[in-house]
C-alpha cells in the first residue's frame, strides 16, 4: 500500500473549530506521510529574525484530514511511525510576553537561537542536544467550542507533550464526522516543559498510520498516548493543579474499570502507580500527563 | 569501618526548626543505619484503621543528626545505598480535608487499604504492585523558619520524591552548625504525584552515607537530588506554576555555569534538554523537579 502524501502547501488551519472543511480525505488503515512547516512559518532564518510578540497565526497545522466512518464517540489512533526533520536548521526563541519565566530577572525577550542539525544532534551555541521529534500541535476538531492553534483542549490542539514521538501512538475522541485530524508545530527537541515557551521548532515530514476504533469500551473525553510501556492520560486546563486532577480522574476511571476497583480504591491504586507528568506550562492552558504503566493497564479501550 | 545505627526510638522530630537539638553526632564519610517508623507513627493497622483529619504530629523524621564539620554554605551529601521494609505490611489512606481530588464525587475519606509484602512486591486489593521505596521526609535544619514534617521546603522536609531512593544521592544546603539531618515518612512505592495524599507508608531501615562538601562551586539554595542519569533541582512552593519557576531558575543557573551560557541563553537550552518532573501535589506546599541529563550537566558543585 503506498504511503499518502499530504504537504501543508495543501493547507493548514490556525484554529481548530467543529465545522473544519477538509483539504483531504482518507479510509481508516491508510498510512500516511505529513509535511509540516515550523511553527513559525518561516519567519525566523537568522538569529536576528526577533519576534516581537505572539503571532495571531501560529503553529500551523496541515490538514484537516478527513477519515472515512470515524464517527463522533468513536477514537481516532494515530500510529507515528517516525518524524524526519525537512529543513537543515531548528531555531529557538523568546517573546516578550509569553514562557515560564516571562519579564523575570536577566530573561531577555525577544531572542533567537539558531539550532543546525548536524547527524544526530541538533546544537544550541556549540552544544550537542540529541534530536528527538516530537509533535508539538495534533488535534482533530472539536465538540462544540473553537481553539487557536497556540491552545491545547479536549481535542488536542497545542499540547506540547513529548510522547508524540515515533513509536508511540496517539488517540484522540473523534467528535465530528470524520474526525478532522491536523497536526504542525513539531520540534527537532524538546523539554518535559518547553520552558521558554519553544522546542527546537522546524520543519518535518511525519509518517503515521491512523485507524478507527468503533464502539471503544470506554467514553474517551480526551487525548491519550501510548508509549512501549505505559498508556498516558492527558488534560490541559487553567492550573497545573486543575490538569493534575483531570488527568488523574481520566487514568482512575481506566484503572477502576480494568481491575474493578471502587472510584476511591482506584485513586489509592493510582497514588502507588505510575506517575503525574508535566507536558507543558506556557501555553495558554497547561498539560499534564498521568502515567500507568502497561502492567497495571492492559487494555483501556 | 561498621554502620552507625540511629532508631527511631532514640527520637523523633516532627518540626524541622533552626535550633534543633541533635540526638547524635557523626563524621563526615560516616555509614548509618537509620531506622524510620511509618508516616503515621503506627495508628493503621488494618482497614478499620481511619485517619479522620491530618495529624497534628505526623511523618516523624529520625533525628536530627549532627554532622561533625557542616557548617552554614556548605552542601551536605546523602548517599542512599539501600532502604529495606521493616514491617509486614504498609498502608494507603485518604483523609477528609487532604489530597488531589479530595471532595470530589465518588472520592470517600476517611479510608483504609493495608498493602501487605509477599517477596518483590506490595498487593493493592490482590494487585501486584513493584516494591520501590521512597525517602518521604529528609531534610536539615532551615535557615530562619520552622517547617512542621508535613511541608516540603528550601531545607527539604516533606518532599515526597520519588528519586529519593536507593542508588541515588541527595544534596542540601546546610543553613546550621551541623546541617541537622533528618528523615522518616517512608514508602514501599510511591506515584510521581502521591495523588490521594499517602504512598504505601511504611516502616523502613536505611542505609546511606553521610559527607559534606565544604565551599561548593555554586551556592545550594534548594535541595537537588543525583540519579545516575541527571541531576534534579527540587523546589516546592504555593503553586505547581511557581515551583516550576524555581525548580528552572536553579537549573538554568547550573547550566549557564557549566556551559558559560547568558541566563537567556540557559532558559532556552532548558527547554530542549532534561524535563521538569512532579514530585507531589498534595502537601501544604507542592513539589516539583527539573531533570537535566548528566550529559549535559556534568558537575554542578
Amino acid at each position: 500500500m503506498s504511503r499518502k502524501q499530504i504537504s501543508h502547501e495543501q493547507g493548514v488551519i490556525y484554529e481548530f473549530r467543529p465545522d473544519l472543511d477538509a483539504i483531504a480525505e482518507i479510509e481508516a488503515g491508510d498510512q500516511l506521510r505529513i509535511g509540516t512547516r515550523d511553527s513559525l512559518d518561516g519567519a525566523v532564518q537568522s538569529e536576528s529574525d526577533l519576534i516581537e510578540s505572539v503571532p495571531d497565526e501560529v503553529n500551523a497545522a496541515t490538514g484537516p484530514i478527513a477519515v472515512a466512518g470515524a464517527s463522533p464517540g468513536d477514537i481516532l489512533r494515530v500510529e507515528i511511525e517516525s518524524i524526519e526533520l525537512a529543513e537543515e536548521t531548528g531555531r529557538v526563541i523568546t517573546i516578550d510576553g509569553f514562557g515560564l519565566l516571562d519579564g523575570e530577572p536577566g530573561i531577555q525577550a525577544p531572542e533567537t537561537r539558531m539550532t543546525p542539525v548536524e547527524d544526530e544532534n541538533i546544537t544550541f551555541e556549540g552544544i550537542d542536544v540529541p534530536i528527538d521529534p516530537v509533535i508539538g500541535t495534533i488535534g482533530v476538531a472539536p465538540r462544540r467550542d473553537s481553539y487557536t492553534t497556540l491552545v491545547p483542549h479536549d481535542h488536542g490542539g497545542n499540547l506540547d507533550t513529548t510522547d508524540m514521538t515515533a513509536g508511540n501512538v496517539a488517540y484522540f475522541p473523534v467528535f465530528q464526522t470524520g474526525a478532522m485530524l491536523a497536526m504542525g508545530d513539531c520540534k527537532a527537541a524538546m523539554a518535559d516543559g518547553e520552558m521558554c515557551g519553544t522546542g527546537a521548532e522546524i520543519a518535518t515530514e511525519i509518517d503515521l498510520t491512523v485507524d478507527v476504533i468503533s464502539d471503544p469500551a470506554v467514553d474517551l473525553d480526551r487525548p491519550m498516548v501510548e508509549t512501549p510501556n505505559a498508556w498516558k492520560t492527558i488534560a490541559s486546563a487553567e492550573t497545573m493543579e486543575e490538569a493534575c486532577k483531570l488527568a488523574n480522574r481520566d487514568a482512575i476511571e481506566l484503572l477502576a474499570t480494568e481491575h474493578d476497583l471502587s472510584t476511591t480504591e482506584a485513586y489509592m491504586f493510582s497514588s502507588l502507580v505510575g506517575n503525574l507528568e508535566i507536558s507543558q506550562v506556557v501555553d495558554p492552558l497547561v498539560t499534564v500527563r498521568n502515567s500507568i504503566p502497561k502492567s497495571t493497564l492492559t487494555s483501556p479501550f
